[in-house]
């Protein structure tokens, strides 16, 4: 790692643990053997770790999508595999998603403008894909995609709050799951 | 409201708009024109509000749930209840929630402890209700009760990130979409 991932990686596990407030900028350059004209050098203040926290899992989050919407050609196919391939980034990027959840707050209006409209982008691909689905016919039509996508959305992004990496599933067995479902639902398909 | 509910109230609303650390209990007592010494006289400490915020939505969810499960005989019909019901208390409670899912991790580990009970028996409750439903082959039974219902709070508790009390669904409106997602899935019935 370099220079300013080492300070965002830092960063992210010390407001994970302690809290945005409760951690000095001191604590974080100390952690990571680090002076503070390092890390003035990148970040001119906490805050823009707090906006490089939220970048660096949104950015592999959106590359990924990205790949999988290039790579199928249809649209349930598609959803199932945003579906893991999100729960995957929770549990990769656990120590800046718990932050950026708990903190997003504390951005200040500029960032939390750009953090939206990437964070709209993202959730554009999955409104697009189950719109796509229902003109097809495929999925059901009585409801909007975007309450559909934010009923996702909610459904996966709280797996931060109970997710473990060493639980009895791995994080793709969780995916894999919560596609099952989101798609299926839970009533017995002869009930 | 009398001095307590005044106080959990205020302070909810605070912490929601201002950040739990950014609040001072003078600003609390000053919002409420009380003085220092009125919320000393009910609360020890700042956390104890934090802790009387959580236990004022939980409470009054749980009640609910438990008048819902008196009420009801069958499981599908008690789930469904019990979903728009949790998404209304979110609408209701809307600075208490958001105030609680950022700030939880600040609770002393005796107030956790304490608040980590109730929950899981409020959690519980809709565990109960789709092992239930799995024994009467109502709810598909290759996903455990657990992670049906972690997949559950999420999709409601998310609600707080983006629900409008003055948006164009009523919270009731959005809890019956919520409940018809999770029950029926995504996928048309003819697919």
């Amino acid at each position: 790692m370099d220079v300013p991932e080492t300070l965002i990686h830092m960063a992210s596990e010390l407001f994970a643990r302690r809290g945005y407030d409760a951690t000095s900028v001191s604590d974080i350059v100390e952690a990571a053997n680090l002076t503070k004209g390092a890390l003035y050098y990148y970040f001119s203040a906490k805050e823009d770790l707090l906006y490089a926290i939220h970048q660096r899992f949104i950015d592999a989050e959106m590359q990924q999508a990205q790949q999988i919407v290039a790579m199928t050609e249809e649209p349930v196919g598609r959803l199932r595999q945003l579906i893991i391939s999100l729960v995957e980034s929770i549990a990769e990027y656990h120590d800046e998603v718990t932050v950026f959840f708990r903190e997003m707050h504390r951005l200040s209006p500029d960032q939390f403008a750009a953090v939206r409209q990437i964070r709209d982008a993202y959730q554009r691909i999955f409104e697009d894909t189950i719109a796509w689905g229902q003109a097809l016919g495929q999925f059901r039509s009585d409801i909007e995609p975007r309450l559909m996508t934010l009923a996702l959305f909610g459904q996966c992004n709280w797996t931060y709050t109970w997710m473990r990496v060493d639980g009895q599933l791995a994080p793709q067995q969780i995916g894999a799951r919560m596609a099952d479902l989101f798609l299926g639902g839970t009533l017995a398909s002869g009930g």
